[in-house]
């Protein structure tokens, strides 16, 4: 369902356990992240009202887990502050094509695929992780993430053929299985 | 209390009147691009806790009055789509100092210059059109408008000294004035 070509590997784990607090902090900037996606699709496709309603519930969200974050990390007393991106988001947005309708596509499934990833990764860390509050937390992201997974296949359908979307989300997941399963050194949500 | 040092002229009136269905499309155009501001807004100052949670609340009531626009277009019939912008925004943007604090300020000022005279422009409609679904709508947006603007000028507050605040305030609602003392021939909600 989630369209993923790969399980997230014991070394992203060993990040998280080794790193929470950034761990942390870099969580709330993905979701902040997320709702700015959304506005920027939004944005771009203005005159899809599909589209628009859909941004809009999204940003919504993302934005209150946001908020959801920095108060879990206000009451751990772990200060939130900027941090260095890792290359994960960066690398997925080269493979956006240029030209309307490939370009809406990439960007819709490639959205998908960042929130598909992030399900499967709060899913892991609710099974993983000793503290009962960020247990129930990442159990209570892991459905939102996988509805909007499921929005973005569905909206990238309104630009292109079906069978055409297909493909390129199978192509777009092997980038991204590839992506993750070389790793990053910081300590991120998607390294 | 809108610190707008002029008001609206009646050939602004006359625009509206002789072309009320693309003002109607440019009024949702302005929605989107006021959550858009917000939401840039949170994303460049991510770490003021204060500053996000009002942006949070600005792009929501942004977004569903977008919505609330888009139902009043579907309902007369009148297809939404895309618009040349006038230059209200593009001109304002141009004043914007480089060097942080300065630029926050200027940006959060001018949001909240373009927040009120929209409040002061809803007022006016409220008052001139004839159609009473327009009046009850534009009377409903006037007093979110009202309190953006309050909201913005207050955060501007958290960059810099309070007497620096009132006077770049001050600069910027006389530019302001005086672009809109020059007009636009394209008849837009802020020409």
């Amino acid at each position: 369902m989630l369209h993923l070509q790969s399980e997230s590997q014991a070394r992203w784990l060993r990040q998280v356990d080794e790193n929470l607090p950034e761990i942390l902090i870099d969580h709330a900037h993905c979701e902040h992240k997320a709702a700015a996606t959304a506005m920027s699709l939004f944005g771009s496709y203005v005159d899809s009202r599909e589209l628009t309603r859909e941004m809009t519930v999204i940003v919504q969200e993302e934005l209150e887990h946001f908020h959801m974050v920095l108060d879990l990390l206000e009451r751990r007393g772990i200060p939130f502050r900027k941090l260095r991106p890792g290359d994960y988001g960066r690398r997925l947005n080269q493979l956006i094509r240029p030209h309307e309708p490939d370009r809406a596509v990439d960007r819709l499934l490639i959205a998908g695929l960042i929130e598909a990833r992030s399900c499967e990764r709060f899913k892991l860390l609710r099974d993983h992780v000793a503290d009962a509050e960020l247990r129930d937390f990442y159990g209570s992201l892991f459905e939102s993430e996988a509805r909007h997974h499921t929005t973005y296949v569905r909206l990238a359908r309104l630009f292109q053929d079906h069978d055409l979307v297909r493909n390129r989300l199978e192509e777009l997941s092997s980038a991204e299985a590839a992506i993750i399963a070389e790793g990053n050194p910081l300590p991120r949500m998607h390294s």
